[in-house]
This record gives C-alpha cells, structure tokens and sequence, in this order.
C-alpha cells in the first residue's frame, strides 16, 4: 500500500486552520552554551506549547479536521503521554470524548495532565503490542476515531508547523536538529524546513538505548524499536510506514547518543538557560556534545520538543 | 545622616547606561496559573537575565559609574551569590578584579558561578556581623571598592529599571509584587512603578521566616533580621538604611508566606510555566496563595528575581 505524502502546502494549509489554538513559541539563545559548544545555537521552545509539547500543533490539526459526527463518538489513541495529553485537550476543547490507551510506567506528571484535560485512561502493558491491542478493543467499543500518534497525514502536517515557524524566524540556519521517536516531529520539520531553506541539514537524534532509526537508516531496511531503554520517554517507539518513508528519502544524517551525555545536556539546559526541558528535548544537544566535536561556528536550530517532567524523579 | 534618595529621572538614566549591557527580559503569562488564581498574572523573568538574576542590572550601573582609578583596584561585596555573580561579571567585563565575601553555607551553584566569573571567593560565617567585617578587611588590604548590594544609590536605580521595563510594557496593572530581602529592587521597583502608574499598589514579599521588614512596617521602627530560616536564601538580610526610608515611605503593604506555600509556588510555576526560579522568586506568588484569597480578576504583576537554584537539593 502506497502512502499519501504530505507536501509543504499541506503544512501551510494546517497552520492557516491551528494558528489561534496553538502557542507561538519563543526562539530562544543563551551565550554560555554557545561558548561551551562552540556553535551559534537557537532553540524553538514547544516546551512553552499548550500541554507542553509539540504534540498540540498534530492533535489540534486532525481534530480540526474531524466531521461533527465523527467527533460525536470521541477520539482514541495509545501514547506514553504527550500526544494524549494533546488529543485530550484538543477534542475537550469541541466538547468530544477522549479515550487514551497508557502504558502503566508513563510518569505521574502525564498521566494527571491527561486526566486534567478530561480524557478517559485506559492502562496497558508497556509494548507496542499491548498498546495496539487495548486501543482496537476501544475502537470497537466506542467507535472512536483512532488518531495515531504519529503515523498519520494530519498529525505529521500539524507537527510540521513547529520548523515552519521556526525557519521563517530564522531562515538561515545551517542546521536543524530534532528528536527522533515514532518520527512525527521529524517528518513534518523535514518537509518544511526543506521547502523553506533547501541547503539546510536535517538531523535527526536517537537515544543509543532506542536507535532503531539509526539503524533503519544505515542498514537500508526497516529496523523495530525492541525492548528500549532510555530516560528519553518520549523517544521509545519505532517509525511507522509514513514517517520512515519521509525520513529515508530526506534526511541527511541520524545521531545517537548515550543516556549520560542526554542527562548532562539536559542539565546544561536546565542550568544555564532556566528553563525545564524533558530529555527527550535534551537529545539533540546530547547528539551533538557526541558526535559534533570539530564542528564550530555553525547555526544550529534545536527543537525542544516539550517540558512535561516529573520533578519527584530527577536525575539529577 | 541623611540619605540621598533616588528619583525616577536617575532609573531612566540607569537605564541608558546598562540597556546594552543587559538581557530585556521577557513577560510570561501561563493561562493555567490564571484559571488556579483567578487574576491575570504578568510574570517579569529576570530568571532569564544575565547571571540568572535580576542584580546584574544594579551591578552593570555601579561599576559604570567608577572612575578607571577606581577600577583600577577593582571591586568587593558581601552577598549570598546573585548579587556576587552579577558585581563579579560586570567588574571582569571591564577587565577589573572582585573580591567576594560569601557565606560558607550559599548553595553550591552559586559559589561556582561566583567562581566562573573571575571573583576571589573569601569565606565567612553566614551572619551580618561576618561578612561586614570580613569585607572590611578585604577593602583595607586592596583598596577595592565596596559595592553594597542593596544599600547603595546606583545598584537601587540598577534594580528599578526592572520594574520600568515591566511598567513600560504593561502600564495598567492594579498590582506589583516583588520579593523583599534587603530591599533594592523592592525600592527600585516603588520608584518606577509609582512614577509610571501611580495609581498601581505595590506589595512587598517575605518569607514567615525572615519577616523583618513586615515586622518594621507593622511596628513603624526599623527591626533586624536575626536568625532568619527560609529556603528562600536571597531573602535573608535586613533592611538598610536607603532601603527602609524607601520602602516605609512607599509600599502599600508588606505580605508573608508560609515555607510551604512558597515550595508549593514554586513547583506551581516549574511544573505550569517550564521555567526554573529560585525560591525566593516563589515568594510573590506564594504570598498571594497565602493572603489574596478573595482578591480576582485583578491584573498582577509579579518580579521573577532569579533562577539559580542547586538541581541536587531541590524541595521537591
């Protein structure tokens, strides 16, 4: 089966219809860890997105494009907690039910903001087959709309809104560096970030401990995600039919990096620009301490893709 | 003695002299902590000034104003840390030495950041008396200038220039609460704010555990800080002579809050708007919990003084 792209014009067209429910995010710098790294560093702050996380600008988009009689039978979804969080609040907000399928070690923070924003939780062994299993069984129960966290047109075109943004901001970057879990994020950043600036490099970051991307990319054939192990909580699933398909044919390179320099990097973060960033956000810096070492006076885009933390749970 | 006491015209010409040299802060809003509090908040971030803390704006005007004979012998203070940071940034950006005295009990992140910015570090035991004579001596055996950190004309018109951008961005707030220690950028904000909105009421913000400025103002007599337990550790100092004259004259009233709702505030603000602030930048909205119970649909603004905050000793 062949799968419906999206193209920039449908990114643009997703904008036009969530651009008054989402939060502009800032763009923000910090001097200290430009001279620690060496690079000129901007990073696009979803941290600051409503439920704080990228995963609105998606969830607000396929809501959106729900029939009232769609909506009437709510909304269902399997995700370890932004993307719930977000679905949740997205159908709240036009009076549509929420069903959302949970892994049972999803952080305390995500699952109270999922209940705050009204949905129903349904908890699940935490595999991709559990997952999916428990979500058919409420699909059939309630007719729900399944809105998939990643693998789907108008997710992906929603999450594509975060790099267009940020590109019009800032147009010349030399780089964009994005987290890399089911591969929404990355997919929409790099059918924007392409169309706005054709010279710039997409890459895409991995923790180590859940690489299956990476090596999908160098092996040339589909690898699953199999017994992850990450801090990254946000970055554990595998690439679905759409999102390899647009990461393959257009990335330019995909980093890894180990659980200790995600835990130094986000504390970088923490510390020096003030800010409370997950360590899925704290990935690409990661990625970078790691495998940029000889690179030096670049543009450097980072999306923080959110800064939904359990602060009873620190790392540090 | 009489005190020569700041006017607005001399925080405007602060202003000209630091507005290069410092960060222009943001104004965050976080319609979450709206709905919980029922008044729209206008949070100043000086979290996101640099050095972490809004006492690199008095900083940055005293050591402007020093001759080069001055500098020459460089500069010393005595402070828990923001204060030492931001004196020792400023003196190394023009190229001249500062010599701190700390207490042996700041928290680690501060004495590094002390450190980080080219300061000799002198340690005392953390009471008034120590570090008073301890800077005395210090002043004698170098002839560095003594940079009070907050009884000091040029640091307070430092200090207010964080209320006049605040004033200028959002002129018709009913209210303004600052956090109160020694009282410069309480009496910095006075004089802006008042100048500005005269119609504004000003709330100065202390912890239950070192209410001696709330104890001065119900009393109508100066009374010292002795012994102070908070966790707020930039809140623990007197008043000093410039800044009780100001404040007594000026304030509208002084509020305290319980160590629990301040940790309570503070984890609020961390966990709502993603952003990293000290304890003693909680006291404002923890005084607010605690005493503004009936008060809604007001428009508030609160300082965020800072966000150096030790990541190992959280409360939370």
């Amino acid at each position: 089966m062949e799968n419906k792209l999206p193209h920039f014009s449908d990114i643009e067209n997703a904008y036009v219809r969530i651009c008054n429910l989402i939060n502009k995010t800032p763009v923000l710098k910090s001097s200290t860890i430009n001279s620690f790294f060496k690079n000129d560093f901007y990073f696009k702050c979803e941290n600051f997105q409503k439920v704080g996380a990228f995963k609105f600008r998606g969830a607000s988009n396929a809501v959106s494009l729900l029939s009232q009689e769609h909506l009437k039978n709510g909304v269902a979804t399997h995700s370890s907690g932004n993307h719930a969080a977000a679905l949740a609040l997205a159908a709240s907000s036009k009076g549509a039910k929420s069903y959302i399928v949970m892994p049972n070690n999803s952080p305390q923070i995500k699952k109270n903001a999922v209940k705050d924003y009204g949905a129903e939780i349904i908890f699940c062994e935490p595999t991709l087959k559990a997952r999916e299993e428990t979500l058919n069984e409420i699909v059939n129960k309630t007719g729900a709309t399944f809105i998939h966290p990643y693998n789907n047109f108008n997710i992906i075109c929603g999450q594509g809104t975060c790099a267009m943004e940020f590109l019009k901001e800032i147009p010349d970057l030399d780089y964009l560096f994005v987290p890399l879990g089911g591969g929404g994020l990355l997919s929409g950043s790099l059918i924007s970030a392409k169309a706005i600036n054709p010279k710039i490099k997409v890459i895409g970051c991995e923790p180590a401990g859940a690489n299956d991307a990476y090596l999908s990319l160098k092996s040339g054939k589909f690898v699953a995600s199999e017994k992850p192990k990450t801090i990254a909580d946000g970055l554990l699933t595998s690439l679905g039919t759409i999102t390899y398909e647009i990461i393959m044919n257009n990335i330019d390179d995909i980093f890894t990096a180990s659980e200790g320099n995600i835990i130094l990097a986000m504390r970088t973060i923490w510390e020096r620009m003030k800010i409370i960033v997950e360590p899925s956000s704290a990935v690409p810096l990661a990625c970078i301490i790691e495998n940029f070492k000889n690179v030096e006076h670049k543009k450097i885009g980072i999306i923080i893709s959110g800064g939904n933390v359990d602060l009873s749970k620190l790392p540090f």
